[in-house]
């Protein structure tokens, strides 16, 4: 035969499971879209098509339930750990599993006022309505021995409508853009980070707490950082991150540079003072970099897009 | 010619326009997406191609951004009605003017605590992210004597994770669903909402306000209704914005039943006690319907989706 | 109580539903996307959330599978037909029925060479690739007494790439597009048609052949149009359409004018001969037009879009 | 500082260029989107944010236009080739670049029949409609020495509606799928092939004509096997591209097993004989492998998707 097999993986994609967990009348919500990713001693179901080694994709679909049931969801990071340690431990031709999770931010739907005809303020505790803000992700990889654990968020867009230049450049035969000391930077943050928890003797983060922290210093690295060039905030953002929080070495981002136009006014005898921008949507800046703690090795992929 | 040519509108489509007015170092964002669409005395264009009644769509576009520095963006409806008045008043084939708005709303980074090595926090005004939970929309036509603005919302997704019930309904040859006692109900909302202000004699409504109160009394509605079908969640949705908002005369929603459907856990041996749905894509319900102020006729167009 | 219903409507939208009709080893499918909207006497389920009159969605989607097997699928309209003939004459409350199909069409894959070392190309005829290119769709609505069937497609994308000028036309204060002699014309089509069957008493059209035609001559009418704006050319393709197919009263088109402007190759010290594009996104002119055999009512309704 | 810069990228994403060339009356059409993506000695302006190294993404996207008019766009493969070199040879920070491009097909319209009204059939040459089925890519990567094109496709979606089966699996205590002897199998190919041309030395392969190839040999495998798993199936396409097309050394595909589930008709009293599937949207499987030639090191990334 010459023709042999490489890397291969397979699983159940995007599995949609909403637990609903009732505290008395108050009610809290976890809303994953779960993928499981499955590899090991496969080679026999791509050369002959024996599923011998196979456990089902459908398997690995209730596997999801029945765990949501089974171990909660206090964090996509531990329920994709409960997954994967469970794909590895009991399957013996599986060696290695990959789970990816996105999860859905809610929160809660105020009550009325007192005075309400309706039902009474008190009781509305079960009402949610989604935040859209971001998506939270994670992937969670075990091979039996080691952890690896990225977590992150796409679609969190953000401006800074002052305080971003852009100039210095280098200028060739296809150079035509001006030179800019006050544009609006702004982008749609996708980030991943990755955790130095690996092992199962080591303290596990609170997962909770780590996104909310990262996600806030985050922003306010894009928020505070005059900025000369889009790398140079990407920079600051990764840093800030490592900086403050000592449970992750690697930070990447792919940071798509939302340009704004400024709108040339003066045919209709008007001046536009950085008042009006038209948004465009391609092309784009694609900015992307990693940043470690010092002394680290990466490991999170360099493709957070498949442009 | 055996065939003639019936209701025709022209103009520009998505005009991305963003509006930064500053307020000394604090700034304020205004993220519009403007279609134009024009009718009137238009047969020769199609019939032989004479432009000469044609304003392009080029120039709509133009006028979006001259008007965004000359008139400012007040609300998305304030703008809609500058540029409907501007097209029907100053161009003479120009009967009736259609604007539609998408609006996309930004609130504050929060500035980093008080110790920050970087920027002090009192200096951060010029940073944001997006939202991201609906899209607030609206619709202005004119016709040089009467307005009518309907404006609305799409895309906010809210859940009640229990005091839902569906039973008690029609059983034919074809039927198998079982009753629910205790449902999962959600929905991703599309609204539309007339107001009763078509005359530049009558006092204009706050639209910003009216917004703000219209989405709130629809979200307690949706909250509060102990809900036996969602038709009945619909109604009360609606009636809370008339009864609440004088300003407002009719409501239309389309409204996706989101289904969530309870796992069986029992071949692995678990009980699920309403606690692991499967948030389920394709098909779902879809309840469609108005409500009027007693009295009011409906103008609101039937169809929200395309379906 | 101050508030009433209006218009309203429920059902099950987007029943995926794919049949395969076997003759013999050569396998045929029908590929559809189904959404069924009801309506009648539903105002208790919206005052009080009886569902004494409810016929539940579940069952409207078991009733399309149900008749894939029982009518089989001999075209999108003509199943739609059965469809909504069943939920208005079995079910009392239920008036009238609008059933909504999408159509995705697959062609065979070619067997490989005479030689092949594997299964021999007589033997390939359950093998599909889809083609892609457009959306068919359909929308058959029945009140117990007349029909109406009106068709169509969307996403269909067309360019000349020439023939086509616009000049001529009004120049206001915000006018700067330079008139244009050589241009690309492109659009990506939406469409509807409305038949004028609309009684059982009359012959049925052939609904496959009827399709196949009318894309025929749509899509010759735009390349075969000089055109002098995209108006013109949208009143030739409906124009062609009714003066071809006599089962067709009313045609309806919602045309984006694709932009590809031409790059400025200037500054590189380049020529630009009408060869190199720029294929914008947005904005994007919108045309807009009903097209009628004259003496025909219009009733196809304006909006194709959600813009 | 305690964190350092890891791999980094940046350039002008999706620059959507037409490119239309005329051959007296006949014209011919590209229709590319291009990525560029630069890396190379660029620390600085992540550090201080001195763009002293940078050659703007804008300047990337004005060459792009550029080249299309001084080189042509003879394939995406040769296009791409174009470009990478110039930035590596051009730009002495600049070390590697990487250019992906996605290719949207046109076929050309029919001319109407000889007796037409309207323009005759011999002069539609400039008339193009877009055919939708899969979306081309390649991606170019140099680095002043060495080439890597690494082609493929996307959104190829084909079906089998029989000859596959599915059994003989692991089963543990979350197993509940019946096994299959007679399904559907329905895919949506993401595909990539790594050519062995890495030199200028070497004699370039007919990029057209090895796409056109390879997309057959690809659809044929598909549509010739006996499937007993996707995993099975998957191997053959890309071990029938290699043992037909020398030029190719390594493929990838990503390939979501599209459920398509027979629905059970019995409680309507009718048997579902294989002929009416519900189609469904999520979860769904998600196969994954790299198949070699023999000897040959993998390269292409194993991430096809970013779920």
């Amino acid at each position: 035969m010459p023709t042999i097999l490489g890397q291969n993986q397979y699983g159940k994609a995007e599995n949609r499971v909403v637990k609903i967990t009732r505290d008395g009348a108050t009610h809290h919500i976890k809303d994953l879209n779960v993928s499981v990713s499955l590899s090991g001693d496969m080679d026999e179901v791509h050369y002959s098509g024996s599923n011998a080694n196979v456990l089902p994709t459908d398997t690995t679909k209730n596997t999801v339930y029945a765990f949501a049931k089974e171990h909660g969801i206090e964090s996509a990071e531990q329920f994709g750990i409960h997954l994967a340690r469970h794909f590895v431990t009991s399957q013996e031709p599986i060696e290695t599993a990959r789970i990816r999770i996105e999860e859905y931010a809610w929160e809660r739907i105020e009550a009325s006022d007192a005075n309400s005809k309706f039902i009474g303020a008190d009781e509305v505790k079960h009402s949610f309505v989604r935040q859209g803000q971001e998506t939270r992700v994670t992937q969670i990889t075990y091979d039996g021995e080691r952890w690896e654990v990225i977590s992150g968020l796409k679609d969190l867009v953000v401006m800074n409508s002052t305080n971003s230049e852009f100039w210095g450049y280098v200028k060739d035969k296809y150079t035509t853009l001006p030179e800019a000391y006050d544009r609006i930077l702004a982008t749609q943050v996708s980030g991943r980070w990755r955790f130095n928890w690996t092992d199962d003797e080591q303290k596990m983060p609170n997962w909770e707490k780590s996104y909310e922290q990262v996600k806030k210093h985050m922003l306010q690295a894009f928020a505070e950082t005059y900025s000369l060039s889009l790398q140079q905030t990407l920079y600051q953002m990764g840093s800030r991150i490592i900086n403050n929080r000592s449970e992750i070495d690697e930070v990447r981002f792919s940071l798509p540079n939302k340009h704004h136009f400024l709108v040339d006014l003066e045919p209709f005898g008007l001046k536009n003072e950085n008042e009006v921008y038209f948004a465009a949507d391609r092309p784009y800046g694609l900015i992307e970099a990693t940043i470690l703690r010092d002394g680290c090795e990466a490991h999170i992929p360099v493709d957070l897009t498949n442009l």
